[in-house]
């Protein structure tokens, strides 16, 4: 329940473990990390035994931040890497399943 | 519950029967497939019968992600498809009808 | 409960009765229909008396979708048109009135 | 429940009285009006007594369209500005507070 | 329950502390501030003491405008700063928790 973010690095996949958590997670933004390199960094995500999906695609100078709108939840193993010189810093936000966007009843 | 993704390649479209499944499928994301061609590529979607609709276009080394916000849930067959050189990865998760906003009441 | 498409062609205004439904609708994106103009398109958008308003501009070979996030529900008769010389395709969605993102409840 | 939009032209601040209405007002798009100006266009929002904050800048053949997410309710006297030549579109919708996301109860 | 803004000007970290309020708080937009700099500013966002994040890229004269979709609840100390020479206004909502896209019940 609140923000979450990660530096993906190029050269090495990020694994984010959703069966160990009892948050949803919304992964919301992508955004160049700083550096000189003028090509390209796309974000690549994998899913379990799935194809890759590449998520986003950053062009130095020209759009450098993408709006994201994805949700991991009961996923398995999920990997993120970056195919480009530059890092890309990803942002969003963990609620706890299904209960965000409701009062919820603890209280009740 | 999670992560979906489709990587529409040109050349054939790719059918998605939207009645066979107990989920909504949400498509928020286009991002271009790697590839050298400078050509445009932009994803139609067509559903039933109806006229097909363009989703999206996307101009290499311009804008080669793009946000999307649609909701496929008993639309029968639909169908994706890509006019242009390269393939698009189309991302988005899948959720319980009705359910994923909201907490789930299994338990009680 | 699905997708919704639209396109609409330059000359003519396209009327949408919002109170014929008993949807509520979302209109989610906005891309450049096929051509080779290179003037830009603008969806305008009319509702009953009101003035007409802008919703989205369309840069042939820099901008060719844009997201949108519009809901129709009684709002009488709406229209939409297109200044330019491209159509514009419209997507989005339908969703019963009032029970998009909760657990409907007609079995309990 | 509906279609909300206001042109904002330069050289006026536009007010908006949050309190009188019974609906929370949501908007989502901001668009530049027609017109020949190449400078750009920035969209000025103050609530109260608190500092102007800048919503969106839009340039002319270049970013013309731009996706907004906000929310007024309660907020007093709200007025939106344009600073810049050209006027702006803002658009979104209206819905009774608290109310839009989720089935009404006027029936149970 | 309505609109939330701040202005981060470059050289200082702006801290907000995300446990002392009774509201979430969405930020769903960033803009450039005025200025006469061409050089980009981005914006970073520091929670405890994990790695700083940078939440998007704006380029004077080509984005200027980013949408984002964060959520801060109960995250402890936050802090955004800018990274360059123009400052950025952030954009977006407060709401009670939890409570924002549900009918209320208090008055049951």
């Amino acid at each position: 329940m609140g923000f979450w973010g990660l530096e993906v690095k190029p050269g090495q996949p990020y694994p984010y473990q959703s069966d160990n958590v009892q948050r949803k997670l919304h992964i919301t933004q992508a955004t160049l990390g700083i550096g000189s390199s003028t090509k390209k960094s796309i974000v690549k995500c994998s899913v379990g035994e799935k194809s890759p999906i590449l998520l986003c695609s950053l062009l130095p100078e020209k759009i450098e931040s993408c709006p994201l709108n994805l949700e991991f939840e009961e996923d398995g193993l999920v990997s993120f890497s970056v195919i480009g010189p530059r890092s890309v810093h990803l942002s969003g936000f963990l609620e706890v399943n299904g209960r965000d966007s409701i009062g919820d009843d603890y209280e009740s």
